[in-house]
């Protein structure tokens, strides 16, 4: 597989989405996007034909806190005018390509699997959210130590759509009780990116019998006086579609999102 | 004292605010207020001396969680306009008198303590908040259970004000996380009357140490699978008020408020 060319230090300086996926487009940077053009939505991927798009639609219609779509293309259209001058087909940084469920390539674009059968979601994705969280004040310890938010698979079971069915992920930050409030009020506002958390305190009638080992991500550090806080994640629809193993499905690579021209502000629930 | 006349039964049947407080005008009805009138705003009332008006008007801007005004009298003015057609000196149940911090009688009316000195606050109580929460599905135990609402004293310190300090009071209502995220949501559109929590989950880090023994109001039901949230509370203003002494205080009688012309509804934040 193809290394990243740019470095991150320099893409974690780009402030313009359009600089940015410019780059991407390119090939040259097929790093992580987390902190780049950092005013804007990024979002998560999932490209399926059309026989399994039409379901997965009524999938995430059915579950928008784990699954909020900000986007969906018009069949064997690789653009996606309501969020920019974008071409789906090479503006991610980098790229995974699933036949039957299987995991076939890792590519930094996707022209060659591109056809006319092919629909385009994207997903919202917590850096949305939870940059209001930061400029509040509150302190999420993932970032705060560079490390993968935590997810882990609950017994919270999504409402099924065809073929697509399965439990929540939810992604988890450790906060205190003021701040738990504060993030609640915060997140309401954003129902385009996860919206209020679906759960707090009590991991364990959600199904998670260990916090310190998260399904997804870095273990969590947890303070004394911090309550785990938990909200639906995009991993779920992730794994939903591993389950249901479509005949093609190209997603990004974890990490390595699509950078939109949408402001997170815009996102705001007026 | 006076026994009640109208039976409560009656009371509980009346809906209009105006009807509930010609009834209560003539002294016929000297009992609790809950459920009467239900769309109706109630208030906790405090009517104190100038001198000490002016700081505890201070006190209250400072901790409007615990404190929200939403009603003052002019100094020596009984009317309150803005609340409805309300003379305070004969409009509450069932008063209480504290000379010096000491109580000194419970009349119907206070038409003889008044004075050109007293101004009247009215504080937002949480009947307005639950109402809604109520609407929603939200079960509320001690609702369910027709008791009163625990109540504690905390180790969270107010802003001071002149002569008026202490710590807050809370109220604990046990939620499903599930409920008590819908009920941040939903209290925080009451800013008015006493707003979003101000704790959730861990009651020892306010200095809570025995949920089952509340300081006031009745023992609460904790159910598996509930965290005890916790609003600020009215009667804040009521121990700071008995902790400053000013030379006269005169409060409704806990239970027995003032019923106002607003509509609960009126309180939402847009």
């Amino acid at each position: 597989m193809q290394e990243t060319v740019a470095p991150a230090r320099n893409m974690m300086r780009i402030v313009d989405s359009q600089q940015a996926r410019r780059i991407i487009r390119t090939g040259e940077y097929a790093g992580h996007t987390a902190g780049i053009a950092p005013d804007f939505v990024q979002g998560n991927l999932c490209i399926l034909p059309l026989a399994a798009a039409q379901e997965f639609a009524a999938f995430c219609q059915r579950n928008p806190k784990p699954c909020p779509v900000i986007g969906m293309g018009s069949p064997g259209d690789p653009s996606l005018p309501d969020l920019g001058d974008i071409d789906i087909r090479t503006d991610i940084p980098r790229y995974r390509v699933f036949k039957d469920g299987k995991l076939v390539d890792e590519p930094t674009d996707i022209r060659k699997y591109w056809s006319e059968d092919l629909v385009t979601f994207v997903i919202g994705c917590s850096f949305s959210f939870e940059l209001p969280m930061l400029q509040e004040g509150i302190r999420l310890q993932h970032v705060a130590r560079d490390t993968t938010v935590p997810m882990y698979r609950t017994n919270i079971e999504c409402v099924p759509a065809g073929r697509f069915k399965g439990n929540m992920v939810v992604s988890m930050r450790p906060l205190s009780p003021a701040d738990a409030i504060r993030a609640v009020q915060i997140t309401s506002r954003f129902p385009a990116v996860h919206g209020a958390p679906v759960h707090l305190g009590m991991p364990e009638t959600i199904g998670i019998n260990d916090i310190m080992r998260p399904d997804f991500g870095d273990p969590p550090e947890m303070r004394p006086g911090e309550l785990p806080v938990f909200w639906g994640c995009g991993v779920t629809p992730q794994v939903a579609i591993e389950a249901a193993r479509p005949s093609l499905c190209i997603t990004h690579k974890p990490g390595s999102m699509l950078i939109t021209d949408r402001k997170n502000s815009s996102l705001a629930a007026l």
